[in-house]
């Protein structure tokens, strides 16, 4: 493609190399480090009528995904409603998904809960179950306690014992709380902690977290599609998006964009992205990813309960969104 | 005694009978209703070195407390440390204090978790492990959508199947949400809800909670002592207080003074129990009410992980909290 | 009346003497200190059609207010709309009040500016002008530099330095911060600082508030209607309510039943308020005030802009907060 | 410069024009707009020991900033301490940076207040000082009933009325609240508003602001140095930052970077300000941003009070977070 051919002569120019080339060129231990680089889609978990798992229609949407250039999936986000789930439940979906995935595909498993101990029986049992990395979310009940030494604490012991490499989670609008910068910058040099995925959407601490973390070969992931182009911009790898779910095409599209310095089509399209991502995230929330989701194709249904179905206004809201900005 | 003499002869001049009696004589249905009025701790979980449920020191606590004129005893509140044990944990350790309390004493358990089928079974489970009530704190995780439809669909359907009263719980501290006023009179006329736990502390919303459901002979326990007069003063029947755990008497003297109407009494108490509260609540937390309750002849321990012991600086500054208002 | 006779009864049986009572025989100096125990309006200011000060509309609501066993008038507080009146306005304002007010009122004069300068300008002014005590709020702008060693500086200078008694005011709602609990502390000490106008409604702080500085006979003043039998109960010692403005009487009324003792009485009217005053300052501000003070006889009008008039819902949905409630 | 010819023909691969040359195409009146594209520092105010405005130290600051690509001048803006001045000085400190102020250079006065009536009136004031624009800040003081219909009023009937384009200037950190989305779309279709400073540092709004404002030709300005990069990234055109005060060459070399589309550059230029921005902004305020000025060849010297010096720590802390990231 003729623009990353310019892009990178521009760079010679500017006498900077290429931002995930150097990356790549960095690292501090002699293993090779798993690249996270790329488009996740945290997917949703279908339910029956029952509010039982619906694995078929899992299935199915996991064949639809298989056809677009993800870099892999994350399953056990927020978006897959898993603290809803038992945690034999959110063990056999990981299972599940993993048996489905294509080769060079990444399964990225939500293991994190409460207590350290828990945490580290999940993540082992989610290793077992074909992870090839754990999403661990700050634990958030005890909020006023959980400072960087907690945590930091938490994410060790957690990390330490993990057969798999760990990236944080810090998920302000769910949990109340944000993973302090000192606690990202000092977890970073753990050998097991490979990255964070930053929800909150403040481009400036994703900025500072990678300036911080060069020398460790930290990989941040955006954790929204709202701030995506953003966060490539001011050093991100890569987005886990619940709006993946259902433009994922788009949002891979977004990041070749990001990637190959085409910014100003990557502008267009971004801006294109906020209100639908807006709608199925902080607005209306998983029910309304889970009806977009519909309209494109993919089984979204309801969710358990107490997450409540749309009403009739907020789905018009929802339609809005998307066909406003020309997706419907 | 005779200052509650003297107060109901004041209270007929005031023309207005004695709230409590007043209560007594309303029941919206023919059954008779839980009384709850009254002081509980909501009892720590004592833990082994290794971070396992240690129920031979509970067993102690327990003796310990059945010598307090507490209503009851709340188990797997906030300060039980429940977002940290297992489901199994939590019912087995109803099981255990159900088997140590005496008669005439209620044992409310706590019951909530995010999901409503998770709750439901909850439920039924602590009430066959010898729950007199539960205690169902507020679903928080996807706050944005916890809106009182929401709640009011939740709460209706835990209520609908527990096989004993139901009693709401709202812990924005903790949760980031406060069950919302209107989501709290609606529910007030389900006839297996009998009131609700708060511990927001906003102490016009409590009144206008006891006055909007007066109608429904609801009850209003205050969720800390911090305010635990001032919500006795407008209306609160009773209280869950984590420093029942630590200085119980005084409180249960507290509310003896509340309820008997000496007020100037009582404001001496309450004032000097407001800082040794805020310091084992909002201040230092779990880990702080436990070293307070090693140095008031009970068992606390450590926490399990991710919540730390107190630095030696929190130590301090915990024990200053006691001993400047006399305690120790 | 005999209530309070019954109550002075009870008391000696609680062996704790009458709160106002002890209050007035301490005092730190040897100089009588100004006694704010009572019920205050901040009175709002009317406008003509262009938005200029209308005096005599103002003097018209005055006399009315004269026949209100009030303990005075705060003169440019939130209500006052003083951010929208330009210095001289301020107290030209105070001036006018001063000249129609009875004799033994209180008139407490908003001082506040953001500025330490400007304050003890606009203080001298104030008191040039008649007031017999000045209200200075917290600086606000700068708040994440406001901390307490920057307000202590501020409210030392100003009470340093003015004519009249100083009470401080903290009001979170309209400034975002809250005077923090040891800076209040620290300035209980200053001779010319009399007490503090808490408009934040946490009950448990207006009580520690109480306890750690009843040795220099601090008076803490409810700045809201919602709380302020609460308020009462844990030892403020009057209110500066909007409310006033609307329903004077009936306020003197509650402060009556709460010195009084009659405490079953109070609440139940206690509680008839708390919906009207939600609605005139927190859900609908001062255009909700003004539109209830001519519902009531006294003349309020439009505010300056850019606060606007109450939509047509929301002037119904105010009436019912006072109609539900049995006040219209 | 050889790399924005680079960018021009990538552009071109990219299919998509260059953003501000589309933007000067597009006019939605005749009338050409003001071109607000560029860097501004947003003056600080110096003071003699007695807390006067220093105007000789001020116009040796300006004749060094006269050295450096700035577009213009922002006089009054919040690191200007405006709260902290009369409305006379206001006025007097634009008159002053005006008779310095080199050709081609735009000078933006901020004149907003509380009210429109006096918003109008020093708008007007500031005009005939000679500002090229003024900047006016949301009213905050009411904040609960500052919401879109107000702010559209307050701004239409500023801008009606004013003699100069408006720029709209939202600043949650110290106001409280943030002009909302829709009153900002709807505003940037009055002929006389030409733009928004937004200091909110939320991308992703800013990304929809510049995405819903497209075809009105509205100026978006990054109100912080710490999101510039990522604001020029999703359409901004320049930026108002306090930390121009201190490093105006370096953040006028990051505008030319992201401009001529060095994204790499600008990458590593943009991390290293974070931090020192932070200090002089969020973290220690304007006192932080006069103290660094002095470390940088300017005067800054103390701020009016109630702002406080640094304490030797905090001077300690500054020093640091400009010097680990290669300034001092």
């Amino acid at each position: 493609m003729q623009c990353a051919r310019v892009w990178r002569g521009l760079n010679s120019l500017c006498r900077v190399g290429h931002h995930r080339a150097w990356k790549r060129t960095q690292s501090h231990t002699a293993a090779a480090r798993l690249d996270l680089s790329g488009i996740y889609p945290p997917i949703a978990t279908p339910f029956t009528a029952k509010e039982d798992v619906d694995y078929e229609k899992l299935e199915e949407n996991l064949q639809k995904y298989a056809k677009i250039p993800f870099k892999g999936l994350v399953v056990q986000g927020s978006n897959g409603e898993y603290p809803y789930l038992t945690e034999e439940e959110r063990v056999e979906v990981v299972r599940a998904v993993k048996q489905s995935l294509g080769a060079g595909k990444l399964l990225m498993a939500g293991s994190g809960c409460e207590s350290s101990r828990a945490t580290v029986q999940l993540t082992e049992k989610m290793a077992a179950a074909g992870a090839d990395a754990v999403l661990v979310v700050t634990p958030c009940f005890y909020k006023g306690k959980m400072d960087s030494r907690a945590l930091i604490h938490h994410f060790t012991k957690v990390a330490d014992s993990s057969p798999v490499p760990v990236v944080l989670y810090s998920v302000p609008a769910n949990t109340g709380l944000e993973l302090p910068l000192d606690a990202v910058v000092q977890l970073s040099q753990h050998p097991n902690i490979l990255g964070v995925k930053d929800s909150g959407g403040d481009i400036t601490r994703i900025g500072l977290i990678v300036h911080k973390t060069k020398a460790q070969d930290f990989q941040v992931l955006a954790g929204s599609a709202g701030f995506l182009m953003a966060a490539y911009c001011v050093g991100a790898v890569g987005g886990v998006c619940a709006l993946a779910n259902v433009l994922g095409q788009e949002l891979c599209e977004l990041e070749r964009l990001c990637v190959s310095g085409c910014w100003e089509e990557a502008r267009v399209l971004q801006q294109r992205l906020i209100e639908p991502n807006a709608a199925v995230t902080r607005k209306l929330g998983v029910p309304a990813l889970k009806q977009a989701m519909e309209w494109f194709g993919f089984h979204g249904g309801s969710c358990r309960s107490p997450l409540q179905p749309l009403t009739e206004a907020e789905i018009q809201q929802l339609r809005r969104d998307f066909s406003s900005n020309g997706w419907l």
